[in-house]
């Protein structure tokens, strides 16, 4: 299983960003999303709506304290990966990774308390440069999955590959 | 030649996704990034930053009209790659875009006109499910490249990657 955690979530400031988290979150295949940092319903039913036209089942939650999720999560015996520009290059770690069963991975807003590098078991890299979270959890399933994108069932809407132009199929 | 073209920009609303568009263009190897849609000084000056610090040789400017960045583009022979929910698999043309000398990628926003999917020499998709712009191009250039990060000649500030904790050296 694949759980994401979404660290520090601020109102207004960070909506659309948390919000395409989620989306990556669900498209790349991971499981579920939790939201911690300050409550916002209004993301939460957006990416519910997303699963219920798009299909899968993905899900999403709001939980105050990340510490609580963390513990619990270790508890349930997943490992913790931090998504960060300081830890280790993901082509690297991403083979150990693999072999993990069940995995957290922590995904950060702009400032993530310096505990959070500890208390991780895998500290990993998407480049060793400033870009956007979203882009490296992107990036991070799309290796975890070696590139093989995920079926999503019951989808109400369903797009067919194109070359050129758009076509969608309603169910 | 990677250059990457950002349609329909919004001042306020899309300032900081546009921003990570521009920092993943960078981090994951692009060229150049030209922003079109509303004039947005502070993302130029934002990327144009990140350059200096971190290092590479990464181009940003503004264009009012898309339209004329494409033509011109098309003169110049690139090829016009369009990231798109829409589009065939990235890891089904990935191959045939790779042989290609230069590329202009368009990263569209909320909105992109029909005739993009038109015009453009590949419309291509990272999974066929709604997310993120940010992803796709990170995806995309990390396929691109396949997996393989780029060094960033006269840096200030240099990422030593790390298990635990942050190690950034000063040049």
């Amino acid at each position: 299983m694949i759980s994401i955690l979404r660290l520090g979530h601020r109102l207004k400031r960070d909506e659309r960003l948390s919000t395409h988290v989620g989306l990556v979150a669900r498209a790349l295949g991971a499981d579920e999303i939790i939201y911690s940092g300050e409550r916002d319903e209004g993301i939460l039913e957006s990416i519910r709506k997303t699963t219920k036209n798009w299909g899968g089942s993905f899900k999403v939650r709001y939980e105050e304290s990340w510490k609580a999720v963390i513990k619990k999560y270790k508890k349930k015996r997943f490992k913790i990966v931090h998504a960060t520009m300081y830890g280790e290059p993901v082509k690297k770690v991403m083979p150990k990774i693999r072999k993990e069963k069940d995995i957290l991975v922590l995904v950060g807003s702009s400032k993530v308390p310096g505990q959070i590098y500890m208390i991780s078991d895998y500290n990993v890299a998407v480049t060793s440069q400033p870009h956007s979270e979203v882009a490296a959890l992107a990036v991070f399933l799309h290796e975890y999955f070696k590139g093989k994108e995920k079926g999503f069932k019951k989808a109400k809407l369903k797009i067919i590959p194109q070359k050129k132009g758009k076509k969608v199929i309603e169910n």
